[in-house]
């Protein structure tokens, strides 16, 4: 035979768009000639390990079942956080993938995820390059994150960012109907970097006024400063919203929630139940006395294809097939990556470059981004976030609620 | 002069429709030939107090406008929870809105709001009837919980059912990714009647098997009895999600969220930072020892019109100007209320009722609708809602955020 087969897999947390990569790969795999079935690892890397895989090819044949995958949020083939061992000292789990993919007669790997999947990818590749130097192995970008480097940003932040920045300008408008001084807090992900919270910034790009202020992981944070800054906002607007990031450090390099030594602690004495928009909240409460709540946006955040980014959605699946295209080729050990050409017209090139580029690393939002208070985010931030948000995906719906792509059990081999 | 000008005003909690009823008051209002300016008081009851009333007729003019109005969450004209006086104890109050209306030459007031909202719109109808006979008064239902008496339901729920069990599917995706055993509990709005809980069921119906359990306020919850119950879903299932209402409370009558004397407190011994859902996370957490965790999904609830339901929007409107069509044709104290005549296909008409008959009263979710069990929706349960959250709504964009419709300055008087 002169055809292989495909092997593709999901890794890491959920986002709205890593099932429109999967549809890529899909879809440019039945267009390459020398790549017969398309099989999925179940649970990522674990799938591989156990041999547990599905025919995703079959399982999303026809446009109809591909068009319910694009918009199915989180990994229609499950996910893992599994972290594969230094082949140096330990080669048991290669050996394990070696097989599996020997008896799947796999010619290609697709590996999508966030920087530790692309670690994974990463040591597959190397090691596969000594054993089966005929595998490929490319790894695609994903996470709601967007702190994968090199690339100009991953699928998923887009989709992210705009239910984020809706969900936002919605928060604003159910504030402002009382004209008591209030202040809300509405605390967005991004354990390491700010880039999700900068997209809760948005509404002030179209003259919403709102959120007055945000907060990055990569500014540290000053109580001090904060408690003025909020003072003198509510006096002038009455109504005050608030962006933070999960992710925001003291000084001393502490995550904010265990800053506050009255953050409530739970039964066994941790302080971890406290995010950061609760513990703003509390230092609000005691140094202001005004109203105030917060809200945390949580995980709609990572699976919200309700309101998905029809960029977003398009290039992830764009991304999937130069997957496929780069391997065909015969690159190996590669992440595909989107290269900014322009803002507006917004252009995007395609790039391969090492995944030991990119594996284990991250990237954080530009401090030149970030206004000089550090509370803000400046037009350029913006304009770089905004093409990335546009447009929208319907959902396919029977009028009630969305629907989505399920991995039938009969396509489990 | 031989018109009259028509005032409204909305009041409570926000939601994604009640600008939509407002939109149906001033097109309808438009339309009827004894009826000149539209005019909104800001804040609700406290604008009338004021005097402090906008050309909500004006500002809303063009069919653009209020295409935007019908799409915007949260009282375009603000609100207030302001409770008017017993007038047979202090009758200052009155007299300011009855200068006011005199001043405005006002002869149809349209108060939209919820149960508490209508004691207001009640007691000014009775007051009225008095000394301005002329001033007809007409109250207009309004809340996403949905617990208003008489009315088969109420303006706001339709939307924010539909957004609550959208997250829920798109949580249960989330959820499923990882084979190890987790929980996710997920709090839902609704303080004294489980109607939103309920909603957050719906996925069941649409075979998804989830959420596994959902807890209602009707029901007394029972600790021992949950713990069981989930024990066997995690060992049958892996993956459980749980939808449990803010207002669920133990067998005492107290709020769930204090039944845990482990709960955390905060600075100042409060426990009320934790929600219900907090409190079946520490439940489970410590009692089970699985994967746990808790989302609120808070105030996007009553504000996410991105997700609005076509059927809320289109009722809101009819609703409105059935209302205007009602005191154009002499009634008063009156609101204006839905008979649901069939379920499939969905049918209903208008009634009207006396304010008095639904001011300050509750209406449950019905115990038939409940599994016997206690923790699960009925299919008459469910048919009872699909019908509410039928249909979608697309916003207006520029391709980038929804565009909403904000009351200028220069409109208020």
């Amino acid at each position: 035979m002169n055809f292989k087969n495909a092997l593709v897999a999901q890794s890491g947390g959920p986002t709205a768009a890593i099932n429109a990569t999967l549809a890529g790969v899909i879809r440019q795999c039945r267009k390459e000639n020398g790549i017969g079935c398309v099989y999925g690892a179940i649970n990522g890397i674990e799938g591989l390990l156990e041999g547990k895989l599905a025919d995703i090819g079959r399982a999303a044949g026809g446009d109809e079942n591909l068009d319910l995958l694009i918009r199915t949020p989180a990994m229609a083939l499950g996910s893992c956080r599994y972290r594969l061992s230094d082949p140096a000292i330990d080669k048991a789990d290669y050996e394990k993938v070696e097989k599996v993919l020997k008896k799947y007669n796999i010619g290609y790997v697709f590996y999508i995820g966030g920087n530790d999947s692309m670690d994974t990818a990463n040591k597959l590749a190397v090691y596969l390059s000594g054993c089966l130097p005929g595998i490929k192995v490319i790894g695609i970008p994903k996470t709601i994150d967007n702190d994968l480097t090199v690339t100009d940003h991953t699928p998923g932040f887009g989709s992210a960012a705009k239910f984020v920045a809706t969900a936002m300008l919605e928060i604003v408008r159910d504030c402002r109907i009382n004209h008591i001084p209030s202040v809300t807090i509405v605390e967005v992900m991004g354990r390491h970097a700010g880039w999700l919270a900068a997209a809760a910034a948005l509404p002030n790009y179209f003259g919403v006024g709102a959120p007055q202020m945000v907060y990055l992981p990569e500014i540290a944070f000053d109580a001090q400063k904060f408690i003025a800054d909020v003072k003198e906002r509510v006096s002038a607007d009455h109504t005050v919203i608030i962006a933070v990031s999960e992710g925001v450090k003291t000084q001393s390099g502490e995550y904010l929630c265990f800053m506050n030594e009255n953050v409530p602690t739970d039964a066994f004495g941790h302080k971890s139940l406290s995010g950061a928009g609760r513990c703003l909240e509390h230092l609000v409460r005691e140094q202001i006395g005004c109203k105030v709540r917060s809200v945390e946006l949580n995980i709609l955040q990572r699976c919200a294809s309700h309101c998905a980014s029809l960029t977003d959605l398009t290039e992830a699946q764009g991304i999937g097939a130069q997957a496929v295209k780069a391997a065909a080729a015969g690159h190996t050990g590669k992440l595909v990556y989107f290269k900014r050409v322009s803002d507006d017209p917004y252009t995007v090139e395609f790039g391969l470059c090492g995944l030991s580029e990119v594996a284990n690393l991250e990237k954080p939002f530009p401090r030149e981004w970030i206004n000089e208070n550090g509370n803000g985010i400046t037009e350029r931030g913006y304009r770089y976030i905004l093409p990335l948000i546009k447009g929208t995906v319907e959902p396919v719906t029977d009028g009630y609620l969305p629907k989505h792509f399920v991995l039938e059990s009969d396509c489990v081999l």
